[in-house]
């Protein structure tokens, strides 16, 4: 299979590739004009490492004298303070300089967690995103999000800070469980309602092949990802308005994943069952009709993600979005449909938010 | 007395003032133009707080509905992972949304950590940087640098995060203790052996005024280091060269802070000690003439600044120092005065180093 290459070139100049194919890590090309240093350090979790670390290690020993490894314990649970502590606590025990390149070599956790640790380490070093999941692969990994989750509120700590590259390499989705990869394609799916209709009927037609993980459908899945992605960061870096788009079902979702206790449900599980809220609640607010919210239902039922909101309460799930970091003093921001391939952010009335709460299980 | 404004232009189109003058915190026309939001939280020391605090609160409370404050024990000790967390928590908690604006109040260690805080929570909220300390006024306020330390370094985990305004109220160093102003003036005698010889000659001239608080003089002395730091960031906001010559003493004196612990000596007072070593460093290098040495001694002996180093070592100093960001494969950088006015980064043998630590009671 031929690689599928994006770009994304930002205004300033800063301008960086997404290389997307099978057989990519141990690819010689692949990390061809990437910064050189002396060291390296791969940041990967204790599922991943067994099957990917060693090759990435072998291929990344051509490029840096000294290649160290900081293996983590899997789960949105250790993106915290204490993951990030131990990256740097790592970096400074080998006195590694700020040439040093970092390796994400996993999921989002590992992803945003490795990001945001080289966006501050000595104030940034370089950092390459070698995403093995595919929630990972068609978002986390590009777009320059990087964050750490508290307490209060996920992704609340983080940074923007653009990776030098990102090596999908679709071989490692073989791996990947089957519950992970139905959570990824949650965010493949959120692609279709708010950015190009024509991909969610593409995605409709192949979603058997996906499931059954056929990689001409996923190089397209996550190339098309990658390619709207990239189109909305390049004009909107830092999220002051278009990038917003990209958190469709992220306001229930992330009060989900808070309310339930990172790691219950998986981010995009919650995420998958977020969108069925947010295309109810852009049919309640008049701005879809109510057979969209049906033929979301049918696609995430078919890729078995939840249709069923935890029942937290509606006080609870409110509570939870006004910390969301879309509110503004207070109200909070959905991303709603406006028209099949178009999203925006609006406010809603809490009596019609309780309404899809109440219908979907939520309250 | 007027108001004596800096801006700093960044390439990519950002600015901002930095103002200087007397009476600048219950000026309203101080904080005029920055930005709006319904909150806003000042994170300050305890020992500021009981000066300053009510009237920046009272002077900001016409711009922002609620102006909370956060007071953190006083020292460098307290720059750390802890504190952060801290302002993080504090934001959290009060649901503070990504408009929220941040007022750091205090000295270089409030200014680090809370811009640092203000970079990282939600992704970059804006923030504001009052500095009460010389060496804050004329240095760590201006130009970006926000930081924690770490055990085993310095500043090592921070980011580049522009304040939206430096406000430099002259009257706040009424209150400074003699000491803390001492330290300041290290910051200030360092801008001219790097860059302006002439303005070495008016500190050296105008000394006892600025030890005695003269507001005219220390007017002048803030203006001029912020107009040489601001000529020196608008070239080279990330320190990829240039920037560099701004740590002058820096090598030597972070060694000298983390060796002894955090809070032993002031920053400042590392730093003038670091600039003598330094000085040495480059005249044994063939970059300066002897008789420099003994000027920059005079000059840091009147200023009451240490001129003998603590006895860590030589081994314990070259370890340190090989930790410091500037190094590069375990390669000391040290920035040496190549002529008066102008300072540049050189690898330097260590034989040399180790004869400036005998000379100057490190070993």
């Amino acid at each position: 299979m031929t690689a599928h290459n994006v770009s994304i070139a930002l205004p300033d100049g800063r301008a960086y590739e997404i290389r997307i194919g099978s057989q990519l890590l141990g690819e010689p090309t692949s990390w061809q004009g990437l910064p050189k240093s002396a060291a390296a350090l791969i940041v990967t979790n204790d599922r991943v490492a067994p099957y990917y670390l060693e090759r990435l290690r072998s291929a990344l020993l051509a490029r840096h004298a000294s290649v160290e490894a900081l293996v983590l314990p899997d789960g949105e649970f250790h993106k915290d303070w204490v993951s990030l502590q131990t990256v740097m606590d790592t970096l400074l025990e080998r006195q590694a300089d700020r040439k040093t390149v970092l390796y994400a070599l996993g999921g989002g956790v590992i992803g945003d967690l490795t990001g945001f640790a080289a966006s501050i380490y000595m104030r940034g070093v370089p950092f390459v995103q070698v995403p093995t999941t595919l929630l990972a692969q068609v978002d986390s990994s590009v777009g320059g999000k990087t964050a750490i989750n508290h307490p209060l509120g996920k992704n609340m700590i983080g940074t923007f800070y653009q990776p030098a590259r990102v090596i999908a390499d679709l071989d490692s989705l073989d791996t990947l469980p089957d519950r992970e990869l139905r959570a990824g394609l949650a965010e493949v799916i959120k692609y279709g309602p708010i950015a190009d209709a024509e991909f969610l009927t593409w995605i409709e037609v192949n979603l058997d092949a996906l499931l059954s993980r056929d990689k001409a459908a996923l190089a397209h899945a996550v190339r098309r990802s990658c390619e709207i992605k990239a189109w909305v960061v390049q004009q909107d870096e830092r999220e002051s308005g278009l990038r917003a788009i990209l958190n469709f079902g992220h306001t229930f979702g992330h009060a989900i994943e808070t309310g339930l206790g990172y790691g219950a449900w998986l981010h995009g599980e919650a995420v998958g069952c977020g969108m069925l809220l947010a295309s109810d609640l852009s049919a309640r607010t008049g701005r879809m009709p109510a057979d969209f919210v049906d033929r979301m239902r049918r696609l995430l039922e078919r890729t078995s993600l939840p249709v069923v909101a935890p029942a937290l309460g509606v006080e609870r799930y409110m509570s939870l979005m006004r910390g969301d970091k879309k509110s503004e003093a207070g109200e909070i921001r959905f991303v709603l449909i406006e028209a099949l391939g178009r999203a925006g952010t609006h406010a809603a009335p809490d009596d019609l938010v309780a309404q899809v709460l109440e219908t979907h299980g939520g309250a």
